[in-house]
């Protein structure tokens, strides 16, 4: 394929599509930019969870049950750990943690995140470009009824989502710099792929920084590329994790037809599952074209396949 | 046994007859002080390499090959690390890990070495008295001919000894206090049994921070208590580590005499291998009491053995 594309990515769901692309786009057509407003620190480690994510899930180091974290991994630490009074409400892996303790290593040392990530892809056998969306700090604060702002990470995995959703913030957004070769992938791509990641927590904050809408020429017609979205909400529900809650505590109904008008302006194509078809005609009213798929990706196969549906229909819009 | 004793131990040596003497000694009459100038901070960890060693050995949760670490490991961590292109030198097992990732998020928020050590103890089952000589930094600096000061563990592990030694230096060692309880532990003590670890580094560094010599009253001749130290040097070579390659650099022939010299003007009585006898009178010549012994401790009866003939020399000078 000769479409150079850029995949904006969460977590799993994210790191799915972007796996089924690098299935068959050849690693200079696809680079993939990842959320990093779910960072943070913890045990004094630097976590990056969206990129871990991505990262293990393109190297097939990813465990496929857990969603998060590597596949054959030990508990040795974290056992000792608990068995000590720690605290054990996010859960680290022995390899994993040996990720994490190297780039907490070079981070500390001064490298940025985006070149340790080239470097950890490289060990990995991931050929396709990964990039972090910032090197700068910019983590996402939820803003919950019971608890008020909330780090990200306290939100999801500490509280586990239950806390009610108010709204959401991404710290030093307005400071915050794209990460080396960020704004270059957009420039020479020919097309935007958001995958169906969480569009609150997990796309926005890559939008925020990346300044989509003018980086992408949105905002000067002549020099518009394609930008599709998946839809991470399917029959009402989230796939995984909490968007289909966030939007029902923001008083939106979730739905395919919400992710659409979600990311109004930007988008040229939508793709959502062909359980959701009685949105289909509300979206087309948004100027947005549509195309319905099975779009639940049970496995790599499945995944190939979400892939061949996305550059289907960017070959149409090109 | 009613004898009160401290016991001061660096790792391995020390942690074998202090394993011994816990054998024999109820909780309330041992306690023993550990050696802390070995610790320093590796992948952002706070690693005490003498007190891990001291208190598996005293779990049973100690590795038996290696001399360090746990016993039942796994490496999964350090396995990921080396594949990433981290260090290597200082290889850390992931259960191990748990304890230094736990220990450095609560020196992190301000418990002392001494506090977090007691409450692992606990954890650990382990009902004899163990606390780290200082809460205090305090580094050994060994200076070498070859590349100058090193730290400690440089010079121990990723340097395997190998420099040649000129001489050693307790940074902090005027600053420094004796953790909470160790004062208190030897002023209560009926005795004090120096553990056959390395004069040079593992002892001399306890000496310096109790100020041994005024605290068990050997300046105000009234109030004296017996000390004894057995030899960590047997036959001219020490058990493990480098303490004989250190008296020889230092122009010193290595020998059971040699040591009872070091610990000269602290001494009351000194036990070592049966297999010096030629030192004993020149020994006794330095007006310390001798008993000569199989002083090798292969196996747990081992430690035992040897423990029990502490006990003995120590009863004949109380």
């Amino acid at each position: 394929m000769n479409l150079k594309t850029v995949a904006l990515a969460g977590g799993v769901g994210g790191a799915k599509l972007a796996h089924g692309l690098a299935q068959i786009l050849p690693p200079e057509n696809l680079t993939i930019i990842v959320n990093t407003g779910d960072d943070f620190e913890h045990l004094g480690l630097y976590i990056s969870p969206d990129l871990d994510t991505v990262c293990y899930t393109l190297a097939g180091l990813a465990n496929p049950v857990t969603g998060w974290g590597r596949i054959d991994e030990s508990w040795n630490a974290a056992e000792n750990i608990a068995k000590l009074g720690g605290q054990t409400w996010f859960r680290l892996g022995d390899r994993d943690l040996g990720t994490h303790l190297e780039r907490s290593r070079r981070l500390q040392k001064g490298d940025s995140l985006s070149s340790i990530t080239r470097d950890f892809c490289k060990v990995w056998g991931v050929e396709h470009r990964i990039i972090p969306m910032t090197d700068d700090p910019m983590p996402t604060i939820v803003n919950t009824v019971e608890m008020g702002e909330l780090p990200f990470q306290e939100y999801f995995v500490h509280q586990r989502c239950e806390p009610t959703v108010k709204g959401f913030r991404f710290e030093g957004a307005e400071s915050a710099r794209p990460a080396m070769g960020v704004e270059a992938a957009i420039n020479d791509a020919d097309a935007v792929v958001i995958c169906p990641s969480n569009p609150w927590v997990s796309i926005d904050p890559i939008l925020a920084v990346t300044k989509l809408k003018s980086t992408c020429g949105i905002e000067s017609t002549s020099k518009k590329k394609p930008i599709i979205a998946l839809s991470p909400i399917i029959d009402g529900e989230a796939v995984k994790g909490p968007a289909a809650k966030m939007y029902k505590e923001l008083g939106i109904q979730p739905s395919a037809l919400a992710v659409a008008k979600h990311y109004k302006g930007l988008l040229d194509g939508f793709i959502f599952d062909q359980i959701d078809a009685e949105f289909e005609t509300e979206i087309q009213n948004l100027g947005i074209k549509t195309m319905l798929i099975d779009s639940l990706m049970k496995d790599i196969k499945g995944r190939e396949r979400v892939a061949k549906d996305v550059l289907k229909l960017l070959n149409t819009l090109l």
